[in-house]
């Protein structure tokens, strides 16, 4: 059944490693729009960033001509103990599916915050400890960024301070207590601790928080505490910039037997995951060196790039952060009670929407039962229980798969596997109880929001 | 620092994992001793065990000359899912010690099932499927001999029943939906589905359960269904055979680089991944070939191997199964109730237990607590989240690199690590929140059950 030149999993040795990170937008002619001051509406300066962010990382934040940083030593040394990512041949997968198609997952689960999220937590705790800080704040939903960010600092010996959106801190209390192991403090947003969660939880009392208001509550925490900065998890380009890492050691792994994607695959929240992994492959496209088709997949209930509009907007409830123009839902905007997982983030990366608005990118959207019903297949055949988030790109794996198999097509499908489902199974188990139902807004409803973008000419 | 030549992380080439498990019985002068019949305490023939047990795997079961059984291919396809497993280099836990030890770990936990139970998993189902049963029957604690045997079934298109003990089953709903996830099902247990179940519910309503009693439950229903044969995820010989993966994968990569571990350590609940870790090592002791320190490390709530009697004894609490001669509390011992995680058997393996009596293998009990502590200093340096179980293995690591620091010796450590712990953050909350507490048995209770034993001559 294998063929015959192609392991299961394709290990790069350590000196294969990656030793800089990508800036894909070295390479991209229209360049993606800059973060703006959220009261003067004029691009922000790094002088701008420094009460909110790591020195190096608002440099990696705003360059957009340097094609490659290096990967420091001493991150390099983090990434080798849980690095470099299998990229797995999913044999099992093409077998139970009776297609011609060649499917390939980097798998970025095997890591005790079981994703892809530590390849950017260790750097930026890195800078952080660098610039002599003594600690970092940030916010997490599900769980999967501050489980990361946790390990990274404990490793660093930083302080770490979590807000966590209060209904993902009280239905994952196992995701607390991981953070809590690596000493991480976790507060249930929105909290009394900071002027924002105080307002919100005045304006709406009972409220179950949202990512929107848990970063505000972080980035003022940041500000208003000495030696500490905010860190964020995804949409950044800093963020994506460190998840190259899973798309380099992926090309060279690929190169090296030969192997060219057709199509490449990822779920699409905040972005990074996706960005990271299509980076080097969409540099050759953009230098006209080779062609590949680039899809993000989104939940049908929070489909910022398939839906949204292209304009600046807010990143956080509290309106404390710079703009970003991107795809967005609006600031406003949140997922239906009935969606299941992460992803539910109101905009998207800013190059992706760059790319997305050039006709680069593809993006599509899929209802949450779908997801999961690609998800129980693929953990049957290939062993690995994925997280809720990257099923989205299982299920347009089977779905492109399978049309291969209509048309005989032998197309190589390669997508992200970004991490494991090992805290989502309350939702897995609404699933098996015919519990899970789906939600696709109307455009009504997805337009709802937009008329209160901020108005930046 | 890091040693020049040694990576973090050692993986073998797919064609260097063994072809073939490795029968430490042919290389003791001293066998064990062989299995009896509970009525007529003679030993148990092949034929007695058909109604129970696959028919290749009672080969198994009973031949103590074969050295090599090979792997069939089909197991080995398997096995490239997720194997090799990677050798690791504690650098960053030597750094944090500042011991002049070496210390190696051999990591199971890459896989959906979390631990080492895949490799004897996937073995056990597979001769089942060749003798064509419809299903397999077993029973599951903690929950990951279920996981991972409900992953293999999934994966040849078996049935799985599984039994959980009753309290396992409703404190870990999330290792039930995984289970649910691969397609299996899964009772509690006692339960009203066998004979002995409903005997023990009208003795002990409202009981908790055991794992003795789901075994009882799993082997009753095996027998009482056409084309179903009951499964094992310890203890027996069989099990310990397939583990040996363990040991020939370290065993490979260890010679590779020229590294001879002075000391190996492993935890022992029914000892079958100690004994599958040191079986290539032991094997060479035997003949005299080289030498080194085997140390097993159990609870000290429930101590079998370190306190226990060595004697013939009931495998299960409904006296249905064979009777073994091992290191055992009785069939009746229970650990405290404050004993968190699994290892929680009464018995131990007959082949350790005769290497144990033989003065060949060292055992030492340790209280939960320093488990948990040393857990957490090794989740934070090298970033995997142990599991309880595995943790005892870690705390002796850590005791006799310690010891090295003192001395000044440049001992190699290696341990195995059999799992991860993302189904355990209640016993860590416990942890974490000063609530976890040791119980260390008085000799009276340790010998209470061993006037219950079996009168074998």
């Amino acid at each position: 059944m294998a063929d015959k030149n192609i392991p299961y999993k394709i290990y790069l040795e350590e000196d294969e490693m990656p030793l800089a990170w990508y800036n894909l937008r070295a390479d991209m002619k229209k360049k993606p729009a800059p973060l703006l001051n959220p009261e003067t509406h004029k691009p922000m300066t790094a002088e701008e960033l420094e009460p909110v962010f790591c020195r190096d990382l608002i440099q990696q934040e705003l360059d957009d001509t340097t094609p490659y940083f290096e990967i420091p030593q001493e991150i390099r040394n983090f990434y080798r103990m849980y690095r470099p990512s299998p990229l797995v041949r999913a044999y099992c997968l093409e077998e139970k599916l009776q297609t011609p198609a060649k499917i390939y997952y980097k798998f970025e689960g095997s890591n005790t915050s079981g994703s892809h999220k530590l390849n950017s937590a260790i750097a930026q705790a890195y800078y952080a400890k660098k610039q002599g800080l003594r600690g970092v704040t940030t916010e997490t939903g599900a769980g999967q960024w501050g489980t990361a960010l946790s390990m990274a600092c404990a490793y660093l010996g930083l302080d770490c301070k979590v807000y966590m959106v209060k209904c993902s801190y009280e239905q994952k209390p196992f995701r607390r207590e991981v953070m809590r192991t690596y000493g991480a403090s976790v507060t249930p947003s929105p909290s009394m601790d900071t002027e924002v969660g105080r307002r919100i939880l005045a304006e709406h009392p009972g409220t179950g928080g949202s990512l929107g208001c848990a970063i505000s509550e972080a980035v003022e925490k940041a500000e208003n505490t000495e030696g500490y900065r905010y860190v964020l998890g995804s949409v950044l380009n800093q963020v994506m910039l460190h998840q190259t890492v899973i798309g380099l050691e992926t090309k060279t792994a690929m190169d090296k037997y030969g192997i060219k994607p057709d199509l490449i695959i990822g779920c699409a929240g905040g972005g990074s995951n996706l960005g990271g992994l299509i980076a080097p492959f969409m540099g050759e496209k953009l230098r006209g060196e080779a062609d590949y088709r680039f899809i993000a997949v989104e939940p049908a209930s929070c489909p910022s790039l398939s839906r949204g509009i292209y304009a600046y907007d807010y990143c956080d409830t509290g309106k404390v952060c710079p703009l970003a123009k991107m795809y967005t839902l609006g600031s406003g905007f949140m997922p239906a009670a009935n969606h299941a997982g992460g992803l539910r983030y109101h905009g998207m990366n800013p190059i992706l929407s760059q790319l997305r608005y050039d006709g680069l990118l593809e993006a599509v959207s899929v209802p949450q039962t779908s997801v999961f019903e690609a998800a129980e297949i693929f953990a049957k055949v290939e062993g690995i229980l994925p997280a809720p988030e990257s099923s989205h790109a299982i299920k347009i794996a089977i779905d492109e798969a399978m049309r291969c198999k209509e048309t005989g097509e032998e197309k190589t499908i390669l997508f992200g596997l970004t991490g494991t489902g090992y805290f989502d199974m309350l939702a897995y188990e609404k699933f098996h109880n015919g519990q899970m139902t789906d939600y696709i807004p109307s455009d009504e409803e997805i337009q709802a929001n937009f008329s209160k973008l901020p108005a930046v000419e």
